[in-house]
């Protein structure tokens, strides 16, 4: 046995039987999950994944920054490629530093999916490394790893996808228009239009207008164009928005002040300080909007994206590591809470990767403003798995 | 039951066995609180409680906003009315939510109060609400449980309550007056003379000198109010100060700074840094009168007061949300420290709602400096309980 | 018995046994030190320690300033001075007050002491103070407790003591030339010539530029001269720098800012900022001289030194109290890694003291960055302790 079916529950015998007991009530439950990190290209084509190395190593830069860390070259593990010349030779590098990953989540995780998955029972090393690799791979091929297979398999209810309001959407609306019954939704995530720092803003806000025929040179037409693709994307299903922003800053500026920000912003003017604010005050706009068309706002700040220059400079955008980092959610919050906090039609997911905010602010925060929710922490997602 | 005996104990056995003898050695000795939530008035007039609205929800802050975040009006909780109209419907309401607080502090505590006080075995919920109304109601008007026979009952040696310089202490000489032997001393909180922030401070500076007959509008004067006040506070008994301040800032500015500060203060012109600089150099003037008079100091910094604008404009200072927020103790003390860190007669004892201070900053200065004491975790009373 | 031989175990008995059967595993593994508080003149020159109190009362702020902070008096435990005039004296002080430290790190450690090396089986207490002097003095007078024959039964394989720049490693060298067969290394610890706020410090440089020929007053000089005590360090078997700022800030000037920068800090005209931004350099071109020699970077940031300002001032600096802060590593290494963060020939070993940092920053940091190692926790060896 690969993996222990106790792993994850308190060692005391009391503890253990009473999340034993807990777990059978719910295991059973279908998944909804809000904000999973998959493609909803792989269910509208619902073409087999390839093999392993393409499937669970290439994609996924917690597994490969843990062996980057370690000295293992991107380059051999072929990161970045869009396609990879040889996933065999990946493979094998993967399984013969697996060792690393031993009391870490990410193995916990990985050894779920060779046992209950693929059914594999000795663990992966290099000298199982083709084993596995011709196992999975075999498998991959047939109809139930398909991936609409595994989203029946996986007792998925619900699976929301961020995309960006440039995206056509053109894999939702295939999944829709396949008659597939199944629920897998878009979210707003509009960080390439709101973050001044996000790589072609000013082309990104170009294409906005174009798209929803605004001008999206003036602040008016900006937010127009906003709503109307909040409102696309309503219509294909979605039910929330996304922010990943760095902090968890927001703003409440007059009418004369955002649109000297929006227009310093769309210049190239902006400082520092300015594409912070306008970050900061893009939230409450956002807030105002959710006032009116329902979505729920997602927000989880806290990660310095990119740190890593050398990487992000050779990789781009996702290679470029994510650290966590403070976050101040007590005077971040306070100009948007203090026009939306108290409103019933409106609700907000706070995440976080700053464990220390978990008992001290947010907790309080969330008891006492009714439009507040707190995610689980983001932190078992990224933090703790690498 | 509603309770188990062992609820705040360890699961493991081997531990739940220490912490069971241990607290054999503690459960029969008297209580000695020098920061209690009570009013002198209870025991000056030593009436009966009306009914568990008016005495468990309406005064609890804790209890009511964790309703509204999920909802409730406090409109129909009657929060902030000065009587109730209909104390049964507000019980209503609470019991049809107290599943709400399922795995909190605040069932635990209730749970015991309705347990051990009295003697009630079925849980709180719509279908008990007016059980519980009509029971405890009934116990309240019996003699056992007028407040002199209930701090009896629970074993109180000390009660301190914190109060204002502008109060007459007529309930605390009441009660010296009327012959009961108890310890029921008043506590100095000096918030509404020493924050420019609060509601009403250039009056209440007034109001001070008035009842000093000193010249509190210069430095001087108002100095040696304060420690009339003091004086008056001390012969009732008084033995500690009580400091609520937003941070834990001190200073320690010169005699010209520190009346060129009062003067701007005291004419409204002080800025937000001039206002901080004003609560953290009174924290060091107390500390100065406290090596005169012997007065312990108690120090709860980190809370952002009336976070939630619109119900502070609503309900007023109690009602508006405290949230915890990080705090600075390492650098802020600093001033205050280096002046009367090192002397035995004087006594500082520091709260913290952050968590995070304790292993990291307050054990290590309470370990370097004589006069330091740590208080229990105020967490445990506030963010912990919402 | 003093100590209990599962004492640093979980009380829960599954993982208990767990526990025991991995110590099993590294018990008699050698010692490897890199950071040990010892003096390289014990093993250079093997006398006995005399008596109890100067070497285990004496030298360590942890267990006088605990004593302090109770009111015992440090002139009474002859803190400062270079001979204890009544050692007897203030070991009965230590011995009375010890019962303080029920609870405590210290206490572990003392009674190991006592208890395995001196084969005391009774409480140090004011009772037996006198019969614990008497047999430790005895005992210290015995061959197999000299500080050699201390190395080898304490099973130690390689012991680091940090160095200045300015010693001369006369005792290193004699070790070496004694032809005894241990590794007792010097680590280079430049404090005293990189932060402008060290006692002393222009006259620091100019003794660095006497002792190695160069003219240190220019930054080039001044850089060269560390390279040369680097190399004298290693050239007696030095592998390690070590640097205990304030914060981790690190920074990447240009030469003609780097320049200028030490011109100010020289001349004694540098600010707070610069005098921070001075350290910030510095620590990146340490980095750089890393590169080319190969010595491993150690940096502990987050102790406030010195933060008793009365007890610095009277008993200077290692009785003036170290208080741990919140430490951000984000955005201070930043610098420092851009350049060097993805160096194979480079390694930095980041301690903490700030343990909310190890979760949440520093393991996705070294999980990101080839060149990072996290050391234990530098809080188990201070913030723990006291």
């Amino acid at each position: 046995m690969l993996i222990h079916e106790d792993r994850l529950f308190l060692a005391e015998p009391g503890s253990r039987k009473i999340a034993r007991a807990l777990y059978e009530h719910v295991k059973a439950l279908p998944i909804i999950s809000p904000h999973g990190h998959t493609l909803a290209s792989w269910f509208a084509k619902n073409e087999p994944f390839s093999d392993p190395a393409k499937l669970l190593v290439q994609p996924d830069h917690y597994v490969y920054r843990m062996l980057y860390s370690q000295g293992i070259s991107l380059d051999d593990l072929e990161i970045g490629k869009a396609e990879l010349q040889d996933a065999r030779k990946v493979w094998r590098i993967f399984a013969s530093y697996y060792y690393l990953f031993r009391g870490r989540p990410t193995r916990l995780w990985m050894d779920y999916v060779f046992q209950e998955l693929f059914g594999l029972q000795e663990r992966l090393s290099a000298s199982t490394a083709d084993q596995y690799f011709d196992s999975i791979s075999e498998q991959l091929k047939k109809p139930e790893f398909l991936p609409r297979s595994l989203y029946g398999k996986f007792n998925l209810e619900v699976l929301a996808t961020p995309d960006s309001p440039l995206d056509s959407l053109a894999d939702h609306k295939a999944i829709r228009d396949s008659g597939w019954k199944a629920r897998i939704l878009p979210t707003f995530r509009p960080d390439s239009v709101v973050d001044p720092e996000f790589a072609g803003f000013q082309e990104n806000i170009a294409k906005l207008g174009q798209q929803t025929g605004e001008d999206a040179s003036t602040w008016n037409g900006y937010l127009n164009a906003l709503r109307k693709e909040r409102a696309r994307f309503r219509a294909l299903g979605c039910t929330a928005t996304d922010h990943g922003h760095i902090t968890a800053q927001t703003a409440d500026l007059s009418l004369a002040q955002a649109e000297a920000l929006f227009g310093a912003v769309l210049a190239g003017n902006a400082d520092a300080f300015q594409q912070e604010l306008f970050r900061a005050q893009m939230l409450t706009e956002m807030a105002a909007m959710s006032m009116d068309d329902g979505l729920v706002m997602q927000l989880h700040p806290g990660s310095s994206r990119n740190h890593n220059r050398k990487l992000f400079e050779r990789y781009g955008r996702d290679v470029g590591a994510d650290i966590p980092r403070p976050t101040n959610y007590v005077d971040a919050l306070r100009p948007l809470l203090d026009r939306f906090g108290n409103e019933k039609m409106f609700t907000m997911i706070l995440f976080t990767l700053d464990e220390s905010t978990y008992s001290r602010e947010l907790a309080p925060l969330a008891g006492h403003y009714p439009c507040l929710r707190l995610g689980p922490s983001w932190c078992f997602m990224t933090a703790l798995k690498e």
